[in-house]
């Protein structure tokens, strides 16, 4: 790297400068943050680098870069998890839509902490472990079905139909009944079908009944439980309509609207400075909106009685910390002019150390882990703060200590 | 790769299959396609894969997956450059909104495809060799400027300043000029100024005449034509409103709208199987656009005597290449049912081979032979289907050939 911006620097630069650049490392960075899979709030910092200034604003496009899609498409999936509910399947399939090859991995990787149970992605599988599935090309061309080879091609495991290369109805739903059943005598079992066009939700129950009454008629009792898949462009939109309309399905294929996130494309976290050399600062802006809270903070997560979080409060970090039923005067951000008192049942301190002197410190939880925290965390979100339209806006504020030095540093700078 | 499949596939699987996927290659595989950078349209085939059905199976997804996403933000870029217009810089910044550090390369090298002049993504500059441009921290923080400091940190190079910081009139804008008029008598020179708030247009019109003036009053000659950078959320509509409002904008940095392609987060190319053993084939489907078009094409491009492209026509490879001047009866897509004549004055076949038999049998072109290819393949086109509003839908056909066995073949499967 050095050798390439010593190529495309001008020649005078001197070369004293190279050599400190190849001294750079991480050993003075610190890094705090919330374990990884929290449910985080606008204005609230969920990661705080310390360090030499330069060291740290090389590193800020880079935490950016690494934060803010990983962010934006857990999010996302999170929200399809919602709307879905706990008991179906979601797959994660938008390899072919996603930024290329390794856009796509970071796609299945945070879709599945959001809440996805599994994705078409194959290396995502190998290098993360998440569960895959891949289905065996589509069934029913309208040729004569071939019995003997397509065992031998299913020699190897149970397998999925695709039912709608044609016409389901007509061609799809018989011909996979008719494989089934006689595959079912050769041992194998159907572990679903999958619909890729059409009213989903309308064809997903024609084909439970069609599977009942097939099953009842030749006695193979797994029949009418026969896994149904869909795709096709689902959205958000699309599982609304799915439980209004009551469905028949137990597993959906999401892709391009789960990594292209096109109901809000991009997130956009910043990294900005709040102290130098032990004294806080702030960013002073006409936006009010982007002005940032000064100084080393503690983050807390206050809770109610029913164990639901009802507040985040920033306070420096000298400050103790809040007590459980204590009551404390806060000031609410968007309302700084009027103080606000709160009583937390209990009260969690959301930042961790995971790095310290060039070193992780912390023993990183595994994607697993992470997945599990994150379901926890949106769990634990109040139904009104949780529902995904108008949900009530979650109060953020801060100590009255910090909103005095917010004041003073506003102050002294005008 | 085999490894991991041989631990999560059944361990009733034979080791034959292991055996025989180890033994997989592309050595059979024959590659033809567009040049890279073509304009192409719907339902005309970009890429031919030819070999055992199986490893073009295999390649089906990496292959979408590469040229989805490659595609969807070259156009995008395409359309940027359209409208800002031959002399305007772009830049693409799309680093921290893309979908991770791959995601942003290839949005870097794309954009770059489609027609932006440079990235703020360092490390494209280093692997693709994309110009890029670097900004030096916001000069106007409300503090007084330390002048030999900030000469010492612009020793290496010249410097562009961001003027928004607090506030561009009362703060950003005086400075720079008080700096950069200074360093000026040290032998520097100042080669911007950047904007990321607030009216664009409308600022750099005040700011090109403060500069006018201070040129002027200082005898700083080249102090009026310092360019002047915007940035903030660039979409298309801003750049129609800039030239809507006129402005002395000279740079023009789009980050979020390039990279995550809001107006259509996606592009669905697709893959099929045209031919089996040397027979044709199609997917019959209810669907009529999602008909493919059966047998391996040659494809050609027809011109007008402007020298712009009026139609696409897709042949059969047996069939006889159609000669420049000569009349021609075509079928066009979406209108099957009748027949057109068109007389091209020249006539291009789109595809050429790539790779064949496990080789790269073509040069492939550098990235700035890609750039030079989309921008001449873009300028060719007939301003009424260049437009962005409203374009005139630009004719796809067949030859009578073609269209009598799509014809056969959708009978005989009936």
């Amino acid at each position: 790297d050095v050798a390439y911006l010593r190529s495309v620097l001008p020649s005078t630069t001197e070369d004293a400068f190279f050599d400190y650049l190849a001294t750079l490392d991480a050993s003075e960075v610190t890094v705090t943050a919330v374990p990884e899979g929290s449910v985080v709030f606008a204005r609230v910092p969920f990661l705080q680098v310390k360090g030499p200034l330069l060291v740290v604003q090389l590193l800020e496009t880079t935490l950016l870069c690494l934060v803010n899609y990983a962010s934006l498409v857990a999010t996302n999936a999170a929200r399809f998890r919602l709307l879905a509910g706990p008991d179906v399947k979601l797959m994660e399939m938008g390899l072919r839509r996603a930024q290329g090859p390794d856009g796509a991995l970071s796609a299945s990787k945070y879709s599945y902490i959001g809440g996805f149970d599994c994705t078409s992605n194959i290396l995502a599988g190998k290098l993360y472990g998440i569960p895959h599935v891949q289905e065996l090309p589509p069934l029913a061309g309208g040729e004569p079905v071939d019995l003997p080879s397509l065992a031998e091609r299913w020699l190897q495991r149970d397998f999925q139909g695709l039912l709608d290369t044609y016409c389901v109805r007509r061609s799809g739903l018989p011909n996979f009944c008719a494989v089934a059943l006689a595959l079912h005598q050769l041992g194998y079992r159907a572990i679903g079908v999958r619909l890729d066009s059409g009213d989903l939700a309308q064809q997903s129950k024609e084909i439970r009944q069609v599977l009942r009454v097939c099953g009842a008629h030749f006695q193979v009792p797994w029949f009418e439980t026969i896994p149904i898949a869909v795709s096709n462009d689902i959205s958000e939109q699309s599982l609304e309509e799915f439980s209004r309309e009551g469905s028949e399905i137990n597993v959906i294929g999401v892709g391009t609207n789960l990594v292209t996130c096109p109901l809000q494309p991009s997130l956009g976290c910043v990294y900005k400075l709040v102290e130098v050399n032990g004294s806080p600062c702030l960013k002073l802006t006409e936006d009010e909106e982007k002005m940032t809270i000064p100084g080393t903070k503690t983050i807390y997560r206050l809770y109610d009685a029913a164990g639901h979080p009802f507040m985040d409060l920033m306070a420096l970090e000298e400050e103790p910390s809040p007590s459980a039923g204590q009551e404390l005067m806060v000031r609410v951000l968007g309302q700084l002019g009027e103080t606000s008192k709160v009583v937390p049942t209990s009260v969690e301190p959301l930042h961790r150390t995971y790095f310290r002197d060039g070193q992780v410190c912390e023993p990183l939880p595994s994607l697993m882990e992470v997945r599990n925290h994150a379901q926890m965390s949106l769990s634990l979100l109040s139904p009104t703060h949780r529902r995904l339209h108008k949900p009530q806006p979650y109060p953020v504020a801060v100590t009255e200590k910090l909103h005095h030095l917010l004041t003073k540093l506003r102050q002294a700078s005008q």
